[in-house]
């Protein structure tokens, strides 16, 4: 018995570039689409009267980013999930992933040139848009933020069993990836400016923090923002714990003063919460 | 307010070796350990005095590894679920996850050589284990298992709106890189002929299927393993529709005969569903 | 001054379905084609008026693979050789390089069925052909081909300095994944079955060899097919040493048996060796 | 019979943490070291001894970062390669190749806070030094450096023939991930402002040329290097061309003014040349 189903289509890229005069803005998106609704047949039967191509849902997004804002990536995806809902009745809830990559302006000589752009970080703005019959809800978020503090970090006082031989420490390095994804209460909300207000708490916090713990330091990023941005109703951070083993030096007949370390991708702790106001 | 938190140490790499003589056996796992429960307090004010490190997660891999069986990853996991559950008081409900990947014997001659070998396909198989006080539920799967038929697919009779431009097709190339994940009724189940049999069930009817859509090929599949395999009580499949475009050939003066096509990585369909009994 | 140039088109994907009835062959491959010649002025001036696009190039590996043979990479690479050096006076020396993508045939019930394929492994069988006005060389190769041994490796007697802590080891996990090219003499070759022989003589020789490091073991496998494959005339083999560390489960309380390893992926050692006949 | 060989240690890992009381520096390298030499007889017999384990070049690595600077990439290799060079009479020619990975200071509020980083940009810096018995080169790079500019760039006047299907086109999208590497005539450079210069004169030159082609662009940037900053005596540029193809909005029935683009990542162009003074 089919007991859920969706379909869609996923990383559909689009660059557009809007040209205001010697000054073009660039945008660089990556769309998913899903569709959850009456669709049960196309899975039963192979019927597929009723079912829009994920070619045509792939098509949608450029018409769409033709004729209208495809900037700020809230609004793009309010405005393809308001077209899906609209002419596709089966349709029961339609949700829109964006990805948005980060392209700064080339300076000559100190001054920006508009029509010259380098890629900026491996971060990567988010939003996700979700729309059924009744109701819609918008989020945010960042992902692949790697920050890293050489200071004020401590893991001490955990519990022990006998496979654990971990020492405490005091001073340690505290890397992550981030990923923050957070809701806003409604559409009333400016979201280029937002979205950068919670960027700079969340790397703000995390630098300045006495951390005990990435779960202490995690949830003090996220209350942050809670405490400061209003239209934020929940925020769910994931924080890999980047793991920076420091050198046994005395094996070398060196003295150790934690300076060198290696930093190791796996295994790596996984820390996640997710706070509401 | 914490709504909701969780933590554990990911991608602990294990290769085990069992030596029966002259034949070794090679295990070669990557597990995952989620702890959820009650650990707000490390959180809210930096208290790790009831937190296990992920550290020694990661120890207790390798321990039970060595002081008992590793080789199916269902029995793995209960294995390392029970442990972590009896010996932490504060924790809920404890997720194992692990992925194997699959190795076989380098023959010399056809003759199987005991100790060496050559890896498989990138195609890993999973498992999930999830335990809280009163009950436990054991799943398994299988990821990345590309697959491809040149025959009998089809797409056509869609719906169709003012973006649509995609043609109908009775013969298409129809690949997808599939996850299916399914659950087990209890843990009274031969876990590695079990895994063979739906593997084989879901190559097999993916090869045989008329199919009108990737929709209707999955159901499919999902309805045979339900069909076949007792213990399976539900089953989730995902397939990306690996798009292979025929190339436009006529633009090049040459007859079109259904014969050259671009494999393309994205954009992608994905269609998913759950199957439960 | 322009001392080297060299432009081209890389990642051409291709997946050709030969149907003969029932049966159909399936080739997956990626092309790259590379140009050297009396290009200097499209760089100095801009001046394209004897570039060819790279957009040609890669309409025109659709066009011969729709027009011939593209099954064998080391004939299609002669052949998209020899159509550019014949149209392109200012092309001094041509190069391509095509990576085959293994696919394997679905059973049912043991028995094959024509139409459905399953990716085979990550390794990727490769061939390389340069051609210039005077001559023509012919390469072969394989890349990511995972193979591992369990016994017969050791590592030990080797040079000692202050930082060295290694322990000499009698008996260690030896993994690596072989990258192999080879050179054939001439055209006069059956390229897949050379291209199979090789490859068992390669995988067969790192299995039964008694290695005294990934250096000794490396040379007898290309020895093993300078010996064995007559038109071979040249071989480099690059093996990185992907090393299995054994856990030190005494720090655990417990037995270690030489059983529990923790695959790394970085660092690892890297051999290479190139012989001639 | 042996032709060449050649072994060393890749993906060696180091973070570095200089503190200068409240302001740390951080150093994030990965490190590769390779040998050539008199080594022949370890292949052929397996004869270890006068090989240095590719361990102890690891442990060579944290050595000298911990007793030593490691800061700019360059004379940490000079380092380390002097440092093999002298223990090691059988080596015959070392190459020690770096990559450092560029972290940003976080801010508080406008202040750099000096103990807290962000990993900026997938751009990395890296550097080549190459040492045999009577001199020694240094080189350096950029890698991964992604730039796009959305006017002045064309491509049109090319050859073509009967598979040409590209339109001339007065105003594309240029993009690319520009991988430069140069060498510089001695060791008497200071090594951090040289390369910042050198990667600001790429850029700027990428931005502000009027390109007739990649090739053309190209051209120009290595050229301006050469130029401005006296100490390189050769550049090598390799930049792929990150194809952007206009979207076909006709066929949805709207008007295509040039702004919306599909960015692609295969098939791509690829231009590379070397220019030396």
């Amino acid at each position: 018995m089919l007991a859920e189903t969706a379909y869609g289509k996923s990383r559909v890229r689009l660059v557009k570039v809007a040209r205001h005069g010697d000054r073009h803005d660039l945008t660089d998106l990556a769309v998913a689409i899903r569709f959850e609704g009456d669709y049960d047949t196309s899975y039963t039967d192979g019927d597929n009267s009723g079912v829009l191509p994920t070619d045509t849902m792939k098509n949608t997004v450029y018409a769409l980013a033709a004729t209208g804002e495809a900037e700020e990536p809230e609004v793009f995806g309010m405005r393809l999930a308001s077209h899906f809902r609209q002419r596709n009745p089966r349709l029961r809830r339609v949700r829109i992933d964006i990805s948005a990559h980060p392209w700064g302006r080339i300076a000559i000589g100190g001054r920006e040139q508009g029509q010259a752009f380098i890629r900026q970080g491996s971060e990567t703005r988010t939003s996700t848009v979700e729309m059924d019959a009744t109701k819609h809800t918008i989020g945010a978020g960042v992902t692949d933020l790697t920050i890293l503090k050489s200071s004020r970090s401590a893991f001490a006082g955990f519990l022990r069993d006998e496979y654990t031989t971990l020492p405490d420490t005091a001073d340690r390095l505290l890397a992550t990836s981030l990923t923050a994804t957070w809701r806003y209460a409604d559409a009333e909300v400016h979201f280029g400016p937002a979205w950068r207000v919670i960027r700079t708490t969340l790397v703000e916090t995390f630098a300045q923090h006495d951390s005990k713990s990435v779960q202490h330091t995690l949830h003090e990023m996220a209350r942050a923002v809670l405490d400061s941005v209003a239209p934020v109703t929940a925020i769910r951070l994931v924080m890999p714990n980047k793991h920076h083993l420091p050198v046994d030096l005395a094996r070398l007949g060196l003295e150790n003063r934690n300076e060198v370390f290696v930093p190791t991708d796996e295994p790596y702790g996984l820390i996640e919460a997710t706070l509401v106001r």
